[in-house]
Parts: structure tokens; sequence; C-alpha cells
């Protein structure tokens, strides 16, 4: 129901409509027997399902998560209520706890207040002002179009009535004891407190109404009026969505198409930039790395113990053609670090866990708590790289990931994350030497498959794909660091450098 | 190396031994190579393995993990320090932290400290005596034999030395920045501390080592004596895990072999007992079910708001043969309990991250926070029900999980949870009835499958498996509830009037 700007919307809430008893047993069956046929085919075709119960004080978004609980199959439903932060929750950025909750691909998640309980809090409270709601859904436009690229199906649902309606609700709510925790705002202010809070719902739902994702107003003066209207609207886009294979819609909005065309692969601008700028062949002298090495080490260890001491969480991702030398990498930083500081996460195949999600949420999973280290021994990036190349998602997919990537940077950087990240380049000569090092050295023929040597005939392929990820995600709050590494020496000591003037930095800045 | 008691167990850590460069160099490839294959075969195998890291300050014990990560392939190597519990960790028992790092079937993990760093803190610091110190070891003699059930490898090594030589160390580790977090003992308090320490150390490593998971005391002097030995005992355990299928001790011990015989399902008194014990007969009138059904949801939503404030948590199990009404009498439960405060389980065929580990760490996952009620549809119970009588697993799983299970409900309610576990009743000629009602109702057909009548004609094999489990797991701190169900609206009623009374007496105990 997307609404004309300049009426009220909430007009539509205030009729009084209210549905009998006997029209709504009549019409109960049938919905129900419905709703389930939709829940069996969301799940065949693994689509996720996000209801957002949001709306006024008192209209009952319990009792229609009550009714929905009775008319779906409960296997495959989970409810959230985004309430009190757990302090693992506040150490992170806030998207995290929502992500923790994000439904599996075929199951549905009803998400009370979801991620707009917040900043209507807010807003409403006077902590925040016009500008702080708006960059906040700002945020929540961006997070609702990537689910729905994702194929989700989102179905936010708002619940209203008039004032005297309320007042009548809330003042019966504070008799029964099944409520007691709620409360009544003081006689003399209600009339005001309720049209503030129209005026914070009018904005938050305005900039919210995105096509694909519109809001539902539903007037919740009658409980069997909003319970119904809440199933036949479940039931509608479950249906519409199962009606349409992967939307059309869902596939254009946010793809880059329309990005400045000098950032593209095949420009000629980009075939000379980044990785042939760097210097392969810079060395370091074996003493000089020892010494480097140990200061910078010791540097770091005291380095990474205050960022603990003032909540400064750093992410370390590094990327890097084959044998570039990650793992050594990776190792001079963590030996240097507290073990009860940092992580390392190998990205690997992914869990069908991690497959019934979107594809940032096992990242998400590991963002580090306040404080600590997490290094990514490959990333994010593997969508823009190794997925791209090898055609394992579409060009669709991968072209909108450069935007999905900032904006999960973003998201860290933003909530006071350092986010550094590493390319490790060799040449392809010193590759090939390395690739047969590997297969003569017992311990490291594990390290070396036929993948490698397929990988390495797509050299070119893969610098096209590393070109334009340069292009597209650096920036100067998450910077690529692309790293020389024909010399391991010589590379490890520029990471161990970026490192340390990183956490530095943020450090001083937190002086 | 099980230790005849007596002789001073660390002597062996005190004598200087130690490794010259040349001699580690000319070992450490090949090493690393048996290592490297051990890593694979164990992956291959899925064979869990624990490295737990512990022993004297200054040992260094993250020396090791560093070399060990040099060693072994990073992916599949996971790190766990039991440091500063988080919010969400103090909120539930103690071994849901360690429960949520349990390292997947295949996978290395390496626990600094392990369950072994807390109650050695809390010894030494004198907060806890020697009896607090050993129940809490017997627990975790518990844990270990489940996990070695459960085919795990558990490595524990010890890292020791003499006082004069954990003098230096500390000594140079205050000096060196990298370690400055590290506090030196005063001086005068040295040998004292060195000695109280040792002394607590001898009674965790004596009490804990146990035939499959012995202690390995290793002298920390020389790090590359240290590390060597380290690779070597970890490498001897993986080999000699791999060399026995399945290992027969991990088999036998435990088995609840030599259990009374009264509680065999064959034997005549438990044929007798409990579930025939039942009168499924009793019903309720229709509007005494209103006005109580009212008066109990009415008191339980405010005995739930109590407990969140009390931090009391609440797990409910429901169990029952097919269609005895289960969802009913969950949802009678949940309508009554703000969404805000519960969540709702429903087991159904677990994820491969759940297949990956240990059968009851899915359930543990799911532990409430403190102040919060977890409501299981079917639960662990599984494991002795379905699992049993359609033997999809082997009887000495079946026939230990009594323990474990016992342990898993002992270790909740000692941490103040409250449990309550329903068994939901009905007759053979109800069942009947309802399979047929459900066929007959569209919205209800999804709920009827073959798999129901294949259930229905092992009614005797389940009602000798349900027999049992009553007998072997009804405990007053976690009690069984046997729920007449053939008249629905009693059931309900039951249920609630013992939910509420469980959190009514719980919440009187703790004024």
């Amino acid at each position: 129901m997307p609404l004309p700007p300049g009426e009220d919307m909430f007009a539509t809430a205030k009729i009084g409509r209210s549905l009998s008893k006997a029209a709504y047993k009549e019409e109960e069956e049938q919905l129900r027997t419905a709703l389930l046929e939709a829940q069996i085919a969301i799940r065949e075709r693994n689509i996720p399902v996000y209801l957002i119960i949001a709306g006024m004080e008192g209209a009952g978004k319990g009792g229609v998560v009550n009714t929905l609980d009775e008319w779906l199959d409960a296997r495959g439903v989970n409810v959230y209520a985004f309430w009190e932060e757990s302090d693992e929750e506040k150490m992170r950025p806030r998207a995290w706890r929502f992500w923790r909750a994000m439904p599996r691909r075929g199951e549905i998640g009803v998400f009370f207040g979801g991620w707009y309980l917040h900043p209507i809090e807010e807003r409403f409270s006077g902590s925040w002002d016009d500008a702080d709601l708006d960059q906040c859904l700002r945020g929540i436009r961006e997070l609702e179009r990537m689910l729905i690229h994702d194929d989700a199906i989102i179905v936010k649902c708002w619940y209203h009535f008039s004032e005297e309606v309320q007042r009548k609700k809330l003042k019966a709510l504070a008799r029964s004891d099944r409520s007691r925790w709620k409360m009544l705002p003081k006689k003399s202010k209600f009339s005001e407190e309720y049209q503030r809070f129209e005026e914070v719902a009018d904005r938050v739902v305005r900039s919210t109404d995105i096509g694909r994702a519109p809001w539902h107003i539903i007037e919740a003066t009658d409980h069997r009026y909003r319970d119904m209207t809440t199933g036949r609207i479940l039931l509608r886009e479950m249906e519409s969505a199962l009606s349409e294979a992967p939307h059309p819609e869902r596939r254009v909005d946010d793809s880059p198409s329309n990005t400045p065309t000098d950032m593209l692969p095949n420009a000629p601008e980009a075939r000379i930039t980044l990785l042939d700028r760097i210097d392969l062949e810079q060395t370091i002298e074996r003493d000089d790395y020892r010494r480097r090495l140990a200061e910078l080490q010791a540097e770091l260890n005291d380095l990474t113990w205050r960022a603990y001491a003032k909540k400064l969480s750093t992410v370390l991702v590094f990327e890097g053609v084959d044998a570039a030398g990650k793992g050594g990498a990776i190792r001079r930083v963590t030996q240097a670090v507290d073990s009860r500081l940092r992580e390392v996460i190998s990205i690997a195949a992914p869990t069908d866990e991690e497959k019934a999600h979107h594809y940032l949420w096992r990242f998400w999973r590991k963002v580090p708590r306040a404080g600590r280290m997490t290094v990514f021994d490959r990333s994010w990036y593997g969508r823009v790289l190794v997925e791209r190349v090898e055609g394992f998602t579409s060009q669709a997919n991968w072209a909108r990931a450069f935007l999905e990537i900032n904006d999960f940077e973003h998201q860290l950087t933003s909530s006071g994350v350092i986010v550094q990240k590493f390319w490790l380049q060799i040449s392809k000569d010193e590759q090939l030497a390395r690739f047969k090092a590997r297969e003569n050295t017992s311990y490291k023929q594990y390290k070396i498959t036929d993948e490698d040597w397929r990988n390495r005939e797509r050299w070119d392929d893969y610098r096209d794909a590393v070109n334009e990820m340069l292009a597209r995600t650096s920036a100067s709050h998450a910077p690529w660091n692309l790293i020389a590494g024909n010399d391991k020496r010589f590379a490890r000591i520029q990471v161990l450098e970026t490192v340390t003037k990183a956490l530095r930095t943020a450090l001083k800045a937190r002086d």
C-alpha cells in the first residue's frame, strides 16, 4: 500500500473497522489452510520471510503473533523481540543483533519492532533529532534492499488506531495484571504524546515504504479485524512472491550499471592501474628484517593491549593470489597478539547454516567484540573474486556485492572498528617457483592442489577482477593495502607496519 | 602418562631438559609432515580433537600455540581462551561458554586453560576450598568422559618448571613490553606462591588424569624442548586414535549395564509402572476450563515478569505421543508470556553444524539467558525415544544418554534454572480419532504423515522406551509431569498449573 505523500496515512486506521466473530470463523479455516500451503511452498523454494510487527503501544502486537503461532506451522517460524541489548551486542555494530536473528531460507522470522523499534524510541524520547533518524532510516533501506535482492520477502505491518481507542486500550491494559509492566502516560500528557508518536511514526513509515517492502497500515481497533487482515496480507505477499520466479525488480535496481565506466574492468585506465603499480621486486635484508620484526611485534603486542583497554576492535582482511604468503604474514601478526585478544577465521566452503543465509551472514557472525581483533584469511571478497571469476554467482549478484560490501565495512568502521585490507601480490614466475617448492617440501604439499594450477591459468581473469575490486572497495576508512610479496620478509614487514600504524593512529585519536 | 600417586609428579618437569637448535631443526620437518597427515586423517574420520594447554604462569603457553599454528593447517584449528566471561555467558550455566567453543568433528580446538583455568584460579585465590574444587573436578571428569564417548581425542598438556626457572622467566617477562600485563608476585611471596600453586595444580592434575584423557606433564624450561614435546604428544595421541577404529574402552565404561534391573524395560515392574498409572479419562468442564485458563494465564504472565526481574530462567520440555496435543498446550503457555521473555524451539532434523557436534550441543545453544523461558517442542529426549526405537543410534549411545541427560539437566538446575518436563499421553483409540480428524481438517492435514502411522504401529516399543526414560530421568530438581491428554482442555490446565506452581515456588524461595 504505497502512500500518496501529503495525506494522513494513518487516517485509514481510524475508521473503526471490525470483523464479526461469525465472519472471522467463516474465513479462518480457509485462510489457515492457504497460509500453511504457502508456508510449505516457501520452504520448498528456500525463500526467507521477514514479518515485521510494529505500531502503536497497546495495539496488541503480541496478540497478532499468538494468532499467527496458531495459524502457521510452528516449525520454521521464529519470533524475535529486539529489546534489551546484551553486552555482546553492545560490543558490536548495531546491526549485529539483527544478523544473529536472520531467518534461514524457507523459514519465517517474526520481528517484533524489528529494526524500527530503536530509531522510533530514540526519536520519540528526543535523544535523536530528525537528522539522526533519517540517517538510520537510510541504513534500514539499504538493509531491506539487500535482503530483497537475496530473494527475501519482507512484510511490514504497522498497527494503529485513534487517540480515543488507544486511551481506552492502555487503560484496560494497565488494569489487567497480565500487562502491569506496560505504563500508561499521564492523562494530561496523553494527547500530546499520541501526536508526537504519530509524527515520528509518519516520518519512519513514509521514508521506509520502499517498492518491494511496502508498509501495511492495519487498524488495530478490533482484534479480529487486526489479525485477519494481517493473515490476509502475509498470505498475499507470500503468494505473489511464489507466483513470480525470482522477481525481475529484485535484480535490477541498485545494480551498478550506472557507475562511472572508468571503474569497469575493461576500461584502459583500469588495466594499467593499481596492481601493475606495485613494484614486486622490493626486498629487505635478513638482518634488518629480524630487527624490524622484533620491534614491530613488540609494539603491536603493546598496541593491542591498549586497544583492548580502550575497547577498540580491529578487523584485518587478507586476500591475495595463491602462494602469495598470506599464512606467513598472518602468523607474524598473530604471534604478536595475545591469543585471548584475537581470532583467526580461515574462510572455507560455507556450512549449510551459512548457505541458508545471506552471504554476509557468516562474516557478521565473526565480527569481533569490542577490544578484540579478528583476522580473516580470505573473506567476503570471495564474492567478487572466486565466485565472480568461476561463475559461482550471477553477474547481478557480484556486481551488487561492491555496494553491499562497502556498506558492511562502513557499518564496522562507523561503529569504531578498525578495518585494514591486504592484497598480497606476487609475480607469475614467483608463483610458479613457490608451487614447485611446495610440491617438493613434504609438509607443504597439502597446500598445493590442482585447483591452484587451474586458478593460475585464469591469472588474467583474476587480475581484472582484483583491479575492479580494488577500485570499487578502497575507502579511506577501510583501505586496501597492496603488498609486494615476491620477498616474503618485505611483505610481512609491510603488513606489520600498516597494522601498527593503524592502531597507533586510532589510539591517538581516542586519547 | 598416568601418574603413580604419592611421588611428586612435577619432578619430571624440573630436570632442565632442553633441545638443541640443530636437533630441533632436524626433527621439525618430519614432525610437521606427520602432524599434517594426521590432521588430514582426523578430518576424514570426523574425529574432534581437544588440545588443552595449561600450566605454570610464564611457561610460554602462547609460544606453544604459535608453534602449532605454524605446524598445523590453520583451516580446522581454532584457538579459544576462556578469559573474561561476557554477560551472555554469565547469564547461563558455566559450561555454556565451553559448549559454544566445541570444535566440529574433524577439527582441532586448542583450549587455553580450557575448563581448568577457572577452578585453579578460584582455589589458588582461596575463594574456593578443596570441597568446591573437587566438586568442580567431578563435573570436568563427566564432561571429558562424555566427549570421549563421542569419539573425541582429548590431549591435556601441563607446562611446568622449577621455582628458580619460573622466577627467572617471570622477571624477564615483566621487563619486556610485550607482556607488561603479566604481573610478577612480590619477591618475598614468590616461594610461597609457587608452592601453593603447585599444590593446587597437583590436586587438579591428579584427579582429572583419567584413562582416555591423561595429563602430559611437559617441562617448559627450554622452549624448543617444550614445543617439540607437545608436537610429539599431539601426534602420538592422534595416531593412536586413528589406529583404533572407535576404541572399545570409549564404549564400555559408564555404560549402565550395572544399573538396577528393575529399571530395565523388560522387568515386569517396569511394565506396570508410570504410563499405565495415568487416568487418561480425566476431564474438565468447558466453563471451568475458560475460567481456570484465564486465571492461570494471568498469573503466569505476572510470574514470568517477576522471574525476569529476579533473573530466574525456565526450561520447559514437551514430549508425548503423536497428536497428544503438545502444540496446543505449548501455545496456552506462550500466549501468557510476553514474547520478549520466551523462545519456542521446535526440534527438527539437525543441521550439519549440529551434526558436526555432540548431540547435546544444539540444546546447549538454546539455553535461555537469565530471566527468560525456553520451551522445547521435542528435545534431547529424542536420543532415548525415536533414536532408540528406530535404531538411529547404537545401544551404547542411547543407554549412556540417560547419564548424559541427567548431567545436563543437573547443570541447568544447579545454576538456578527451573526445569519442568511434560509427557503428554493419550490412549491408542484417542490417537486414532485425532489422526482421522486431522486428515479431515484441511489446515491440519500437514500435521499427519505416513511417519505418524508408522510410529503408531510401534506403540508398544515406544511405551517401553518411555517407561524407561521416565524411570531413569525423573529427578526432584527436573521432574517429569505425566499429563492425561484425552481431554485437551484438562491437559492444558494441568500443564499451566505445573508451570505456575514451579515458578511460584522458585520465586518464593528467592524472596
